[in-house]
């Protein structure tokens, strides 16, 4: 089966079975498929799709293309959740302690940001010293230790992903279902997880920014779950905003800390009732309890007692993580930024924001990555202060930018001004922050 | 315009303008854009299409990457052929001195072989010491002494298209339309003529297996022509067995030289009957005659007259190859060579030759290249005995395989006896050699 033979079937819209499947796998692999070529039968695997057999089968080459940890000796139940990416979406860094607090085993594996959107591990390293390259050995430690475990991808996980996802941000094929789905659960897959919840976010800021296509990503998502034997929920969630108060690195681990000390701003409460949301359906669905209101309610407490807040402070410490930050988390703020404000136009109501702008703004100034090899400044920000349905008047701030200097904010001012839609009337649309949860009948 | 966002559009099956395309050759040829993503983009549009508009956007742009040659000091009125490839296909070599005999110039730049189908190029280099790399002020002076330059494509005539046909052999994007379109057309609007005649092949042999395929490709490639301004008119003919009597880079030049001196057997009648018809409308659309049937009696005279041998020797002398092969043509053939008779295994009817697995047969001894890289034994070659519609008696010789060896003849000496199907009872198909003429309106 040489590469030109399986591209000429999928270019001419035909099936493949889990041979031919295994043999691309296995070519990205040991590098006897050129890159032009991965990226050729990418092209047209996202033109002419790959049905839910293809999808499950590209999935299980690319588990097998590097190894399935094997966390059995951890006695836990053991659960993640995974977010399709938005922006100041930072559920993760209060759900793993959470979870862990309800009596979960999180061995949560994150990647980076790239594009509008942030990533978990860049957040992480926000916190000074915190390691977020643990080898196998130390992932199993800390996650013994304290029930939950927080790194990046080793090279020896799923390395198929890295070069395909590579190709794929460069070649525009991305925003493809099967893709997406085999690029997820492969790395979900080789966590070794007893349940998994995903948050599918949908508007402005996410990916999939039609609700439709979210639903369609859902469903796929949670049928090859179910067809690999993991037990896996969806939930819908809404990117037509900011979650929660704060967009940038430093300052969303800032807002985590602050919630799990139970210092929560009204901007913030977004942030903590997802993660609620999202950490009592993993209990549910890891058999903790039954009952998804009994599951909030173990959530809550693990909150409100603060022992989710020891386990965080436990984890950052056993990844060698500035742990005080837990006691002091303006030590997360750097002092040198300033502030600028971003102002109304004009007075009327919040009807729209152009989150992935947003996102861009802050990866503008240093916040993100525009190509993969770019530094990040941790430091730098947003804050949002009005949000959607919120009435402004004229000349009221919008937000606040926390930036290095006059000549850096200049650059993405207008763009997150024009952001805002402000219209004179209120709209009466509903904005929810869950729009639905999908699951597979097994 | 990035590379991404073009993907993007032509992924989602939208239409480039003149612009965009230009952008993407611009950025094949200053190479901002990688062979992945080139290659992506190529995918792509052979997928979802390119309409006349972009495949003439296409065909600009890759003509204006390079040089465009420039005879206009030459008076003669400037004419090529140009043949989609098959198998024992030879008729260049015949056309381009009758064309010259006949008062035409032809500048005829050619390619190599890959696969089963062979190339100009490597056939020319059998004749001894003929040089096929001329510059461009060598290849003006022998066109202007003899009528006819034979040559490589240099570097710097439509360098786009040498890297995005390497890319597209390897993606198995070859056979599209608008690119087999832009590939060829660009190449031929280079060679400033005017007049163009294309022979575009059907059948077992030839990279457009169907008829329909051929004729919708005729179409696009006169409708291409006609917008550029270049009188053209596409030929549409068999290559359901091989052409002629020889397969094989020196015994084909050896086929034409004989065929030039008048020693013209059976089964090179073929080869003649094609060449006449394909230079006789050459000299229409050049305005020599307005007369078809007047040009195939000029060019059966050229013939007859040995004119266009003349040619031929003037040409081989002006670009350093041994000339004496037009004297003696045995100097062409390899006395170190074996014969391998392929016998018919029982007596019946030749009802259908798979072309394509002579091809690959001789190929596969050495005559052609399957990577661009191959070395070429010129000497190796195949004589056919029988064809289409003949009948033959169980052990009656099929063909005549010349090789190096036995063990290279019992490498591919089942293929070629299963290249022929023989049946019991007479096919009453006819095997035509043209097929169809066409041409669009102006």
């Amino acid at each position: 089966m040489n590469p030109q033979d399986l591209i000429r079937k999928k270019r001419d819209g035909a099936r493949f079975n889990s041979e031919e499947i295994s043999a691309f796998v296995r070519g990205v692999c040991d590098e006897t498929w050129a890159d032009y070529q991965i990226s050729a039968l990418i092209m047209a695997m996202f033109i002419n799709g790959l049905n839910q057999t293809e999808q499950n089968s590209l999935t299980k080459a690319m588990l097998n293309s590097g190894k399935i940890l094997d966390f059995s000796r951890i006695k836990l139940p053991k659960a993640d959740k995974h977010s399709t990416g938005g922006v100041g979406d930072k559920t993760s860094l209060l759900i793993a302690p959470l979870a862990a607090a309800c009596g979960l085993a999180v061995p949560m594996i994150s990647g980076r940001g790239l594009g509008h959107t942030g990533g978990t591990l860049d957040k992480l390293e926000s916190i000074p010293k915190f390691n977020v390259n643990l080898t196998e050995k130390d992932f199993h430690r800390v996650l013994k230790k304290c029930g939950l475990a927080l790194s990046g991808q080793t090279t020896d996980i799923v390395p198929a992903d890295k070069k395909i996802y590579a190709l794929r941000d460069a070649t525009a094929t991305v925003d493809s279902i099967p893709l997406i789905v085999a690029s997820i659960m492969s790395k979900k897959l080789a966590e070794g997880l007893d349940a998994l919840v995903l948050d599918v976010k949908t508007g402005t800021g996410a990916f999939m920014e039609s609700e439709l296509d979210a639903r369609e990503l859902a469903k796929a998502l949670c049928k090859t779950g179910r067809d690999f034997g993991l037990k896996t929920e969806a939930v819908i969630s809404d990117m037509n905003q900011p979650l929660g108060k704060y967009v940038g690195n430093a300052h969303e681990i800032y807002e985590c800390v602050k919630i799990l000390r139970g210092e929560i701003e009204p901007e913030m409460q977004p942030t903590l009732d997802l993660s609620i949301e999202l950490t009592a359906r993993m209990l549910v669905l890891a058999n903790i309890t039954d009952d998804l209101d009994e599951a909030r309610f173990q959530v809550e407490d693990a909150l409100d007692s603060g022992s989710a807040l020891e386990k965080f402070k436990q984890n950052i410490k056993l990844q060698n993580g500035n742990y005080k930050v837990c006691d002091n988390p303006n030590l997360l703020l750097d002092k040198d930024l300033i502030e600028v404000k971003i102002k109304s136009p004009e007075a009327g109501f919040i009807s729209e924001i152009d989150t992935k702008a947003i996102g861009e703004a802050v990866c503008g100034i240093g916040g993100g990555r525009v190509k993969v090899s770019d530094k990040i400044d941790f430091a730098v920000g947003y804050a949002c202060g009005k949000k959607l349905g919120n009435a402004v008047k004229q000349s009221e701030i919008l937000g606040i930018l926390y930036c290095r200097n006059e000549a850096q904010a200049a650059k993405v001012l207008a763009k997150l001004q024009m952001a805002y839609k402000i219209t004179d009337e209120p709209n009466d649309r509903k904005f929810e922050l869950i729009k639905d949860v999908v699951s597979v009948s097994s």
